[in-house]
Order: C-alpha cells, then sequence, then structure tokens
C-alpha cells in the first residue's frame, strides 16, 4: 500500500454551467457538481474521492475558475487528469488544470482572493440568447450611482448586512444563540462581527452596450454576500435609494436592510486566488 | 372586412437560442423558429400569419438580429407586439423590435446587407459555460493567418466553391441540370456564375482571449457560405493550406475544393440591413 501510504493532494480549477445542478455541494437526492465530479474522478483514478471545494455555489451559479482539492493514491500524471475526467463527466463541467500541490494545500482554507462576476443585460426585451448566465432588468439602470455604491465596497468592513437571514440563523445557532428570534439574529452582537468582517478589493462595473458586469474580489464572501450587494445595487440603480446607503447598511448589520438577494444566474465565480 | 382589405406589413427584429431547433424554417415533425413564431404571432393577432425570414437559418445556428415580416389585419400597436408575442413563445426567442413598414417592404428580397459571426474557443480543453455558442477548437490556431485569408474574401467573388453541394445539387436541379451528375454539379458553367456572384463587406477576425470572433457581412450569402468560409480559415489557421489557397478556391468555384463545413453551433446572425 505504498500508494495509500504517500498520497498526493491534486488542485484543480474547473469550470461549469450551473444550471441544470443543485449548486457545488453533495446532497442526498439532486444532481450537484461536487457529486458529478467527485464520481468522474473515482473512475479516473480508481478509487472513491472527497473533492473540497474553495467554497459552496448555489444553485443556478456558474464558474469560470473553481478551485477544488482532492488526495489520491493514483500515479497519473497531474496534467493527463484533465482530459481523463473530462471524458468522463457531462459536457457543462469541465477541468481546466490539474496541478499536484502540498498536503497542506487546502481549496478553501488556503484560499486568499477570490473574484466574482454578476452579469445584468439591461434592456425592455428578455434575453433569449445566453439568458441562463445574465440578469434580466427591464428598465434601464443608473449606472453611475451604482458605480459610487460600488466604490463604498471596498476596504474591510462588517458585511452581516449582506449575509442571508437563513445562514445568519443557523450561524448565531452555531453560536448557542437562541434561533427564532429573528431581531436579535439579524442585528447581532459585536463579539460575534469578526466572522463577518471581509475585505473587498475589488468592486466595479464595466458596461458594454445593454450588458452590464459587476466584478467583486474580497478575501473571502460570507453565504450569499454578492448576490445581496448586486440586490443593493440595483435597488440604487433603479432610484430606489441613494448610492450613500451602502456604507449605512454595512454600519447596521440588519439583513433586513439591504437590498434583495439578486438572482443566481447572473453570478459566475471568476477566480480563486492563493500564495 | 376594413382589416383584411388594408393589411398592415410588420417588420421584426429577433433574437434566438437556436439550439433547440430545427433551423428557422418550418418543417412537418420538428420544432423550428419560423413556426414557434407564426404561433405566438397568431395568438396576439387572432389569425393565422405567414412569417418570411431574411434566409434560412440551420438547425444550432444563433440569432440576435433576424429580420421577418408578416401581413396583418390586427390594429395593435407596433411597439405593443414585442412583449405581447414574446408571453407566448418560449424563453429562447425574443422579438425585440415590432415596426410598420410599407407593403413593399421583403425581410428577405429587400435585404442589402447581413452581418454573420461565427465563434470559436481555441484552448485545449472543451468549454462547459457557453458551450452551444461556440466552436471548440483543442489546437492553437495561426490567427494572422487566418486574418490574410479572411481579408482576401473581401470584395466581389463568385463563391460557388463556398456553397454546399446538396443544395448546389438542389439549385441544378431547378435550373433543369441532371441532378447526380457531381463533376457537373460542382463545377458549373459561367452561365451559371451569376447565381453565385456575391460581395463580401467585411471579414475579419477578433480575438480576446482563448475566443476568436469572425465576422462577415456581404450582399447576400449562399447557403452554408459562412460555415464553408469557416471551414477554410481553420484549415488554413491548422496550417493544413496556405492563406493564399482563398483566392485559388474561389477561382476554381469547386466546392470539393474548399474547407469542411464548420458546425453551425458557432454561428450567429448579428444583423440584417435595409435601405
Amino acid at each position: 500500500m505504498d500508494d495509500a501510504a504517500s498520497p498526493r493532494n491534486v488542485k484543480l480549477t474547473i469550470e461549469y454551467d450551473g444550471t441544470r445542478y443543485h449548486g457545488w455541494q453533495r446532497q442526498a437526492n439532486a444532481p450537484t457538481i461536487q457529486q458529478t465530479l467527485e464520481e468522474g474522478i473515482a473512475t479516473v483514478v480508481g478509487h472513491p474521492v472527497t473533492l473540497y471545494g474553495s467554497g459552496r455555489t448555489d444553485a443556478g451559479v456558474h464558474a469560470l475558475g473553481q478551485v477544488a482539492h482532492f488526495l489520491t493514491g493514483s500515479r497519473i500524471a497531474a496534467e493527463r487528469l484533465p482530459h481523463a475526467i473530462n471524458a468522463r463527466i457531462p459536457d457543462d463541467i469541465a477541468v481546466l488544470r490539474a496541478e499536484d500541490v502540498p498536503t497542506y494545500f487546502h481549496a478553501r482554507y488556503s484560499a486568499k482572493r477570490k473574484t466574482y462576476r454578476y452579469s445584468i443585460v439591461c434592456r425592455p426585451v428578455r434575453p433569449a440568447v445566453g439568458a441562463a448566465f445574465v440578469h434580466w432588468c427591464r428598465r434601464p439602470l443608473d449606472v453611475a450611482a451604482m458605480g459610487l455604491a460600488a466604490e463604498r465596497f471596498l476596504g474591510e468592513h462588517d458585511f452581516a448586512a449582506f449575509e442571508t437571514h437563513s445562514v445568519a440563523r443557523r450561524s448565531a445557532a452555531e453560536n448557542g444563540l437562541r434561533v427564532g428570534d429573528a431581531a436579535h439574529v439579524a442585528r447581532r452582537s459585536a463579539a460575534e462581527a469578526e466572522g463577518t468582517v471581509r475585505t473587498v478589493l475589488r468592486s466595479d462595473l464595466v458596461q458594454c452596450g445593454e450588458r452590464l458586469d459587476y466584478f467583486v474580489a474580497a478575501n473571502g464572501f460570507l453565504y450569499n454576500m454578492v448576490r445581496a450587494m448586486v440586490g443593493t445595487l440595483l435597488e440604487i440603480g433603479s432610484g430606489k435609494r441613494p448610492a450613500e446607503d451602502v456604507l449605512r447598511l454595512l454600519e447596521s448589520r440588519d439583513r433586513t436592510l439591504a437590498g434583495r438577494t439578486a438572482p443566481a444566474k447572473g453570478l459566475c465565480l471568476i477566480s480563486v486566488e492563493y500564495d
């Protein structure tokens, strides 16, 4: 059992169209990206594997550069793995690269920076081509106001107001707080704050014709954070909020005050960076 | 019957994802874009309609700006038609604009210029996101050689060598020639030439990372002409032919000498222009 005694750690960079999947994370009765990849990899390396992603993506969210790692006893050269795995998984998932990495590498815990893109098509008529990859906005948006607001996310902030409620409740429960006390949970104590502080390193909009792409990079993201940020930017772009609202929302730490969670299909994980 | 006595002519600009359809043209037992739109329009205007497109697109070919017209007795304002029709057709087809036009307007015969885009993704791994809209090229392409070759399509030429065989046979049959005489059909007489002369007004490549878009505009296109031109450019980019081959092929008027027909899914009808 020489192989088992010295397992390799393999890092994969993965692209997927999330439309047909119930998100990244393995589930009992629904197809997910993680499970589909684990099954494909297992047939290549000859043993079951657990694939650790840099983070979950929700149902309908896409990726051009998700990163994951798995341990294996297989001696197949890393450069041969993408082609071998891709031949065994559906066409809407592709392994772009495989690299041998030290055993201490962890796709989630070693990640230093992640970049997401949220794509919006703004026009009177719903998009027919590529509709699975964009959020359609029927009415014109004030892109200048959205740009100003986007800048205000830059830097280190407590993003509690941009973490979804259900998970806020769950993490409150994990912290021993009473679940069901919504006000208590939505507006958490300073002691809990550390867990919701993140540093945003990029936050800007790129407009090209009817298409508006929001790019955001951070040292980490809370659950549904990008979609809550985008929901808030969309409300600012629609004139429902002033651009100055962003700082007020960050200070409030109250999810009920921020914008609605934007639809999943506009979101794409662009890259995950490591040291 | 005042309405029937003075029918309106309505021009539609249409976007579609051709993946699920057997092309534009109505068929007996397969869903097509034309038929799907005709059914949707009929429920809006209250009578059956015939929709005349600027030209057919094949199964799997997409459009961002197909144009079609239909005659109707309905008095629904043109600006209300896109929303009304889009509510009655599947999500992968959308009417972008509707305009009243003179009765002499014909989507096909009045067209002065059409522009197509052919999208290629060139990288070792097959694309997973947006794969339905691009042709995947596994090996690197000599984009400079392709660009030189693309320029040689510019201007007025006889494109007989870039019209697909099956249709060349059919049109030969329509012209009273013997079908089945392949050499005769592939290399047609000068008298038939007029029907295969077209003027190419734009022919260039735009590269962005792994993606390569070929844009071609002409006063008209023969059946499968763009896909045959792209097939030839791909062979030039792969080093299988010299860039100079384009002029030789045009002069030959022989479809058997030009490149293979490139796959449908990379092709998109961008716009149709009228006076």
